[in-house]
């Protein structure tokens, strides 16, 4: 019968996941953005329903943030507030796309005034970053051209460099710049720093705190995003992810939704490159848009589709692996891997969840706790919290 | 020195396209709708905008109407408006995706009240029709599934049928309805009209007045479209054309931006399948979002990218490589086509605008007429229109 | 503990997989076909092989044939071989892609003496159908050109109607000609049949025995494809199934190798559109090269990976998820469609061999029959098969 | 009337083409390779044929060699024959993908007999380019798996780099390594080194001497070429291009064919980059495969496009366009750099040509010349060249 390993067990016991504090606002597409009942107010609310999914699941670490969407007037109340429900406050996510100075870009922009207007935004991010106690200042830039000849893309290269440079030297100690990349969107024909190279070649010059965010829906359609994975965690950039999960382009859904078996392989990579490890500092993001389905439990769900390839990823029998793969036995190693995917974990994480005191099944868990209810009740008037609000 | 054969002169002195009305107002992605000053804030304006791209270019014969955001309290007044300024009122584009009951679907939906609204809905897009004097009921469709299992594809296939045999048996004998296709967005798992396969299939069980709308943004990576052209013109069923390009996805930037010799080809197919001879029923459309660029110019530079791109179709040496295609000579056939392509027909087209009393070049034309400044000046206050406004 | 129902135990017990005779000889790329030993030698060989993963699997129930691949003196003794070898002769696969005539097309070349050696051909075909009692004629064609203009589509498109037609009028009233279609290769430019759309056409001219192949490989990237399976169910079109996995293109990789998830929601569309019932006349194939694994371990895998995501698809809770589908509960229904995904049925099915007298481990049963090791010595000298020989 | 300026003159001037030996023989896809007459039957007519294509256009500087398939008694010799028909003896290819011993990989296998094999194979290489005089020893590898699992990806990267740094510790003074990336194939699952990031993190780990190869065909759908070009040639790692051009895959087809925009954005980046200046070691070569058209006057026509994209690049107002771009004039930008591109070259192009002694039109030349008559009359007996040949 199937166990975890010791060492699983505790990987699987350490094992916590960001939650994106806009995972719980309104957000939809460019066509329509369909509002929900009980949608947090203010950042204490999103705090509150991220603690909520902690608390039923055990996976939840941290909150990320996003700046100015998250701005409260004192930043260390929200602290304590996230401390007492049981999370930290995470990674900072600075926001220069939805001011009408950056419609043409922000710091990788041909006016100097834009860009130090980004500049300054960045600054204030690490302020907050200090009140609260987060680690990771993550920039994902909306910055490209729709139009071939539009602006000069080595000109923009040059100018985010500069850009980076600044905002890095303002970073704490203890802390850590994050670059993610993105393949297009918003921008149509570039995007300043579209592909994993572009942002390793631009933290690399930065220094040893400047890392590469990797989000899962970031790439052009075929891209075999292990292979990224692997090689960032060889070079020893690999600052995070933004886990979600697509069918063809940014679409943000629920990691592992579109493709288990990809999430199967990321995981086992990171296993393969040290990012379980109790000293790796890689931090496992979510970063999704749930427009159509309930936030907290599409976050519930999420956190255990995680946890569930972690599981798959955990039992993966390493020296047969080694061995197959050594003797160039091809259908051999491939069904070892496929052996520990196809194990249905689902028993074993339920018992594990018993062990530590938490429901079974965190989704009926959920269901049954009045929480939905109560909030739908509660958060009426006020301003809803959406991308933007 | 080349020149245009009379039958090629015809074409371009009959070539008309008509202008989306919401190209005219603000759009943007779902990360942020920059807004512009001079914007219409009714559809008048965004009429007069219109005709004031067909005044420059002589190449406006229509303004595509989107219903409720086009709606006023008469439409014959506008309609007698429009034809004042020179163009007809054309295709009325349906909107089943901006009310909270279209989350889950409209024509497709499993909920038969919701698709008992939308029928209703394109009952009075037809009402409508009848006052402007549309031809065309143009429907496309955001319905689709964003997760695997969440609803049932056949069970909506087959309501989807039965929702358009309703409206269809409602146009007029001079009415047709054109459905449109897209392989995804706003749904990210299934769409319900992902394919011209799909819309083929449903508009055959119709009847002779249901075709098929070809958006050339609309379609998977790597898709040859100009082939689809060439197929549906076979078949009979090329209702009409909406008009943009793209690098990524649906990114609706101005037609011939992206990839201009894809533009050239599929006005090759046309000429080919008779899409160009006076009787033709194919209707040439534009949809697209000026995100960042000023809209009327931008509408501007679409229509004469269109004119040029026919001008160089038009040059191409039919006989000669009809010739080298049956000699199997490849290189051969493929110089006479890129012959055609390559010729500079500018100069050409500047003749024919000032034969026709044109300005020889419609963007300097708009750029000195001083009619960008008045509406900057003029349209104040009010409720600029944007997507839904 | 999950068990199959009766139902879904008699259509495990039903199950037949048609295995390509191809699959047992050398493949490979442009770049290298590399040769491995114990391949067959002729069609006898190939038919043995195939036999041989039936009696371990209990899964095959045809060889499909290639000609001129598989030609041998007396079909019937062929036909005789494999029935005592518990096989049947299946689809007959024509072949117009390995002649220097067919290299600008076959069925839609401009040629008409190339047009009338390829409609030769099939009638050749249809000749050994009769000596074989295969019941399809499956056409894939190789026809498409490289270049823009070298040859005129819509009258291939025509030519291609044609020379179809004249096939059809050729097969027997129990015969059926399925049509496949593929996006690209070996033709860059355009495919004459690039699409389901374009097969669909093409074979809905012809009449009712006339159907559509569908290759799972052949598809722009990021197609839904369980979406075509339904719509071509509801059409009643879908002939057969051309299996295999990809990651980029027409990779030809092991069936449900690269996204098992996608095969699961293919063969979920199959039982939901009536596929595996007892009057169904879709046929499962394979279609796949074994570049750099063996052979027929590669093709017990194959059919395995079949049968396991049936057997997940046979758990769906049909009665659950369309309850959920009809409430709008989209988390739920989807929750419904993983729960029967991840379900590991591997124990379930060992059972259901043992219980028809089958190996539990059918991979394990080769590797230590000794059979490889036989056809290794035994077959050296003649020529080895591999595409083309 | 648009003339040249000196300095664009100078560029048109001095550019000059690395013609691919290979592309004189015949070549095909897996499904078949069509045979031409007069094909070459050893290194020195395929030297004759790209020599031919010199002396009509005077745009070929080099010949690339493919080793072994390039192999000669006496290297020395070839040279002396290739300067005596006006071209060097250019790159040297290196070949880790047609021998049994690399089914499962070359330079990253985990096998270490065969990657002292390989590296074996590039000392060999290392030795002929001191014979040749060749300055470039190119590196593509086939490397890669079919199946995850298969092979570990990080412990491949991990020998590759090993492999690197011991060829790269050979190369002379005054030679360089470039290493190719490519999306895929003939590996359908990862590919060892499949984009410019991981090309740029391996060749900086080596020295100042080992650089980037960018094959124009060798990217995921959607890429942006003109991005990297921009990134390489900023980061000081662009070695050399690989010319040819697709629709869907690698599809080696005549650059400029499929998407001529593409091809005079990026020689836009490359004039913006410095790439065509004099002191420039960028290698533009080509790299294509001709299935189905005649060999010499497709790589006429492959050069021909080159230089008729470069004037086109050399035409931009680069001073207007810096303007605009710096007023942030997204209509205005666009359309200084689509005059550049609609203009047409060709009569220009023809009277530089007659300026250099050279015929006006070389495609005419040719067809006129008689060389292609003589050599299907000559080249017959012996062993035709191809791939692997």
């Amino acid at each position: 019968m199937t166990t975890f390993s010791p060492a699983a067990r505790s990987v699987l016991e350490r094992q916590r996941i960001e939650l994106p504090s806009w995972a719980f606002g309104n957000s939809g597409t460019r066509f329509r953005v369909f509002g929900q009942p009980g949608i947090p107010r203010d950042p204490f609310e999103k705090v509150a329903d991220a603690a909520e999914v902690g608390r039923l699941t055990g996976l939840v670490g941290a909150v990320a943030l996003h700046y100015p969407w998250d701005r409260v007037e004192d930043p260390a109340t929200l602290r304590s507030f996230a401390l007492e429900h049981g999370v930290a406050l995470g990674t900072v996510n600075s926001n220069t796309f939805q001011d009408d100075e950056y419609m043409l870009g922000s710091l990788a922009s041909t006016d100097a005034a834009v860009r130090r207007r980004a500049i300054d935004h960045h600054f204030a991010c690490i302020d907050l970053m200090h009140a609260t106690g987060s680690r990771d200042l993550k920039i994902w830039l909306a910055d490209g051209t729709n139009y071939p000849g539009q602006s000069d893309m080595r000109e923009r290269q040059d100018h985010l460099a500069a850009s980076l440079a600044e905002i890095y030297s303002r970073i704490g100690e203890e802390q850590r710049l994050v670059l993610e990349y993105k393949f297009f969107e918003p921008a149509f024909y570039h995007t300043d720093v579209p592909d994993w190279g572009t942002s390793y070649a631009q933290v690399s010059a930065l220094g040893d705190r400047a890392l590469v965010c990797l989000d899962t829906g970031h790439h052009a359609p075929g891209t075999n995003i292990e292979f990224i994975v692997m090689q960032l965690l060889r070079l020893g950039k690999l600052g995070s992810f933004d886990f979600n999960s697509r069918f063809y382009a940014d679409d943000d859904l629920i990691v592992g939704a579109a493709d288990p078996f990809q999430l199967f392989r990321i995981l086992v990579e990171c296993l393969r490159g040290g990012a379980f490890e109790e000293d790796s500092q890689v931090a496992f993001m979510l970063d999704q848009c749930h427009n159509i389905e309930r936030k907290i439990p599409a976050q519930i769900r999420s956190v255990l589709n995680v946890q569930e390839m972690t599981a798959r990823a955990l039992l993966l029998d390493r020296s047969a692996l080694t061995a197959a793969q050594h003797e160039g036995d091809v259908l051999g190693a491939n069904a070892i891997l496929m052996d520990a995917f196809y194990t249905d974990v689902r028993p074993l994480l339920a018992d594990l969840r018993a062990a530590r005191g938490l429901p079974s099944d965190p989704m009926v868990a959920f269901a049954t706790s009045g929480y939905q209810e109560r909030v739908d009740r509660e958060r009426v008037g006020g301003q809803q919290s959406g991308w933007g609000a």
